[in-house]
C-alpha cells in the first residue's frame, strides 16, 4: 500500500477517475453526496445557556478567571473543567487519503469531518478535524505537539507511510495523551477480531495458521504486528516486489524490521510463492489478486480483500477458493470497518484517563469485537455490523479495563 | 500593559489572589462558576443524520471520496463542502490570559472556550479553541500556519506583547484567511465606537481631542493606531516609565515606532504631564490613575478605565472629573466589551470571503457599533449592551460591505 503518489499525479488520476469511474462522477452539486456535504458535516455548540449578563459573567469574564487559575495551579483539572477531556483531534496532512493518495489537507478535510461524525455517533466524543500542510516528520511532530494541550487524544489519519510510523512514535514519546494512527491500529484491531472469529467458525487455531499479508504500508505493518502479538507465528508480508525477506537488498526502515521478524520459513519470490498452502490472505494494497494465485491457497482458508472501494479480488471469485471472505465494503458480508474499533478505543482511553494506547489495549479491543458476535457466528458473520450498538460500549469497557 | 510575568510568579500571585480576593476564591467545585464549567462549555455535533449504511456511504466512504477529489481539484470548494467556511480557530499560547499573565495553554483553555461560546451565540460561527505550548515567534507562526487549512479564520487571543505584533503580522503575510488579534483590534474597534459616541454626545470633534493612552501593550498600540486612522491627531501614549517620546533611550520595536508617530507636542515626563489639559484618558494597563492626576484633565472629558476587573480609577471617582466614564465591567454603565466587535467582524469577513481584515473593515465595524446607539445616546449609554441583538448583524454587514 504505497500512497506516495505526487499530488500532481493524483489530480490527473482524480480527474480521470472522475470522468471514468462510477464511484467518482463529475462534480454535481445536485447529487446526494454533494448535497449531504453542503456547509460541512460538523458544528460546534455551547453546552451551557447564555441568556444574560449573569451567564456571561459565569462563562466568560470575570468568572472564568477562577477556573483558569485553578487549572494553572493544577493542570489535571483541565479534563474536568474544559471540553478537552472529551475532545479528540482527527489529524491529517492529506498525503494518503483513503485510496486517493496525496490530495492535500483541504482534500482530506471532508474525510476528517466524516471521521469526527463517527466519533460522535458511536462514542459521544467531540472530535475536531485538524488538517495540516505537510512537511518533514520533524515539522509535523513539532506542530502537533505544540497544539496537543487542546485535546484529550490524537487520532492520526491518512498520513503516508513510512512517515506515519515515525510521526506516531515520536508523538507517543513526547505527549502524555493517547496517540493512535487509525490506518494502522484500527485496521489491525478489526482484522484480528475477524480472524479470531473466522478461526473459531472453522475450528482453527491462530498459532497453526499460515498468513500472507499483501501490502507493507501503514496497515500491513500494524496488522502483522498485532497478529503476531495475538499468537500467529507464520506471517509472510509481500510488497509490490514480492516477499519481504532478509535476502532482499532494497529494504530499509520498517521493511527491514519486517524482514527480521516475519517469514519464518525464509521464503523468497513473488506473492504466489507466499500463497502456496497459505490459510489466510490479508489484502491491504491496491494490488489485484488473480484467481490462479488464489487457487494456490490451502483449502478452507480465509480471504480478507480489504482494498477499498475495489477489493483485491471479487468476493464471489474469492468464495470459490476460500471458506470465509471479508472485504472493506458494506455491500458484501463481513465488512472489516475501522468504525468497529476507534470509537470504543478512544472512549475507553478517555474514560480511564489513559496516557497511551498500549498493545494490551488493542488486543482487548479486538477480543471485545470478537466477543460481541461470538454466540452468533457464521462464515458470513465474523464481525458485527458497524451499526451494532453493542460494539462501542464493549470495546470501551475492555480497553478501559486494561488501560494504564 | 506588560503581561510578561513568569509563570512561576503568576502561580504565586494566583494563589495569593485566590486566597485574598473576592474575585478569585479558593477552588470550590460547588460554586456556580465551577459548576457551569463542569465538562467544559463546548460540544461538537453532526449536522447530518447518520441512521444507516446509506447515510454512512454518503457522509463517509465511499461517497466522501467524490467531495475530496472535487476539493483537491478546486480548493475553493472547501468553503462550501466542509465546515471550514464557518469555522474560526481561537488560538492562544496562554502567555497573557485576561489580566492573569502567563498561565500556560491549559489555564487559557477555559477562556478560549468561553470565547468560542460567544462566537456561536452572537454570530453563529463554529469556533474551536486551539491552545499551544508557547515558543519563539517563528515556532508559533510555523505551527499556526501549518494547521491553518482547517479554518476559515484565525482569532489570536491572549498572546503577550510585543510577540503578538510579529506573530499577527507574519501570519497575515503567509495566510489567505482573516487573522485578527482580538486583544488589539477588538479593543480598538470598541474604544473607537465609544469615543465617536462620546464626542457626539458632547458635540466634540475627534481631530480636536487630546487623547492619552495609558499602556503600550497589545491594546494600547492598536487603539492608538485606529484612533489616528479615524482622525485623532493628538495621541500621547504612556507606559510604566512615562510618556513615549523620541527622547527616550529605552525604546525598541513597536515602542520606538509609537514614539515616531504619536506625541505631536513632544511632551516628555510622567503620566501627569500627558494628562494636563487632556480630553480623553484611555486606560489599558493595570497602572492605577490617582485622583490628583485625573484632576489635571480638561473639564468635560472622557475617561475609559478599561483594566479588568479593577479599573484604573473607580467610576464614581472618575465621574467627579469627567463628563463620560466607561469601563470594562458589566456592573457599571458604558461597558467597553470586545464582544461588540469580534463576532460581527468575523461573520462579515467569512460571509464576504475576505482574505484579510483591513483597517477599512475595522473602521467600518466601529462606525456600525456607533450607529446602533446613535439615535439613543446619553452620557451613560455611549455603547450598546453586549446583548443588543442589532449589533452583530450591523457590524457584519458593514464589514462585509468594505471587505476585499
Amino acid at each position: 500500500m504505497d500512497f506516495s503518489v505526487s499530488r500532481r499525479t493524483l489530480l490527473k488520476t482524480g480527474a480521470a477517475v472522475m470522468a471514468a469511474s462510477p464511484h467518482v462522477p463529475f462534480f454535481d452539486p445536485q447529487s446526494p453526496v454533494f448535497r449531504a456535504h453542503e456547509g460541512g458535516k460538523l458544528g460546534v455548540h455551547a453546552t451551557q445557556p447564555l441568556r444574560d449578563r449573569e451567564d456571561l459573567a459565569l462563562l466568560y469574564t470575570p468568572g472564568v478567571a477562577e477556573v483558569s487559575l485553578a487549572i494553572a495551579a493544577d493542570p489535571g483539572l483541565s479534563t474536568r473543567y474544559t471540553a478537552r477531556g472529551n475532545t479528540v483531534a482527527v489529524i491529517s496532512d492529506g498525503t494518503a487519503v483513503l485510496g486517493l493518495g496525496d490530495i492535500g489537507p483541504l482534500g482530506a478535510l471532508p474525510v476528517m469531518e466524516g471521521k469526527a461524525v463517527l466519533f460522535k455517533h458511536f462514542a459521544g466524543i467531540d472530535a475536531v478535524p485538524v488538517v495540516m500542510e505537510t512537511g518533514t516528520v520533524e515539522e509535523l511532530v513539532e506542530a502537533i505537539a505544540r497544539i496537543a494541550p487542546s485535546y484529550g487524544g490524537i487520532n492520526l489519519e491518512d498520513i503516508s507511510a513510512p512517515r506515519c510510523f515515525d510521526i506516531e512514535e515520536q508523538l507517543k514519546e513526547r505527549l502524555d495523551i493517547p496517540v493512535f494512527h487509525d490506518d494502522q491500529h484500527g485496521t489491525a484491531i478489526v482484522v484480528l477480531a475477524g480472524l479470531l472469529n473466522a478461526a473459531k467458525v472453522l475450528g482453527r487455531h491462530l498459532p497453526d495458521l499460515r498468513v500472507v499479508v499483501s501490502g507493507a504500508g501503514a496497515a500491513g505493518v500494524a496488522v502483522t504486528r498485532l497478529l503476531q502479538r495475538a499468537g500467529v507465528r507464520d506471517v509472510v508480508v509481500c510488497d509490490s516486489r514480492g516477499i519481504i525477506s532478509p535476502e532482499r537488498q532494497d529494504l530499509t526502515g520498517h521493511k527491514s524490521r519486517l524482514a527480521a521478524s516475519t517469514n519464518p520459513r525464509a521464503l523468497h519470490g513473488r506473492l504466489g510463492v507466499a500463497l502456496e498452502g497459505a490459510d489466510v490472505f490479508v489484502g491491504l494494497s491496491c494490488a489485484k489478486l488473480p484467481e490462479e494465485l488464489l487457487a494456490l491457497m490451502a483449502p478452507g482458508g480465509f480471504v480478507f480483500a480489504l482494498s477499498n472501494p475495489d477489493p483485491e479480488v471479487h468476493p464471489d471469485v474469492a468464495a470459490r477458493h476460500a471458506a470465509i471472505v471479508a472485504t472493506g465494503r458494506s455491500d458484501f458480508p463481513n465488512q472489516i470497518n475501522n468504525v468497529l474499533a476507534f470509537p470504543g478505543v478512544f472512549r475507553g482511553s478517555l474514560d480511564a484517563g489513559a496516557r497511551r494506547i498500549t498493545e494490551a489495549m488493542k488486543l482487548a479491543a479486538a477480543e471485545a469485537i470478537f466477543s460481541v458476535v461470538a454466540d452468533d457466528l457464521a462464515p458470513e458473520r465474523i464481525v458485527p455490523s458497524p451499526f451494532d450498538p453493542r460494539v462501542a460500549p464493549a470495546v470501551s469497557a475492555a480497553v478501559a479495563a486494561v488501560a494504564e
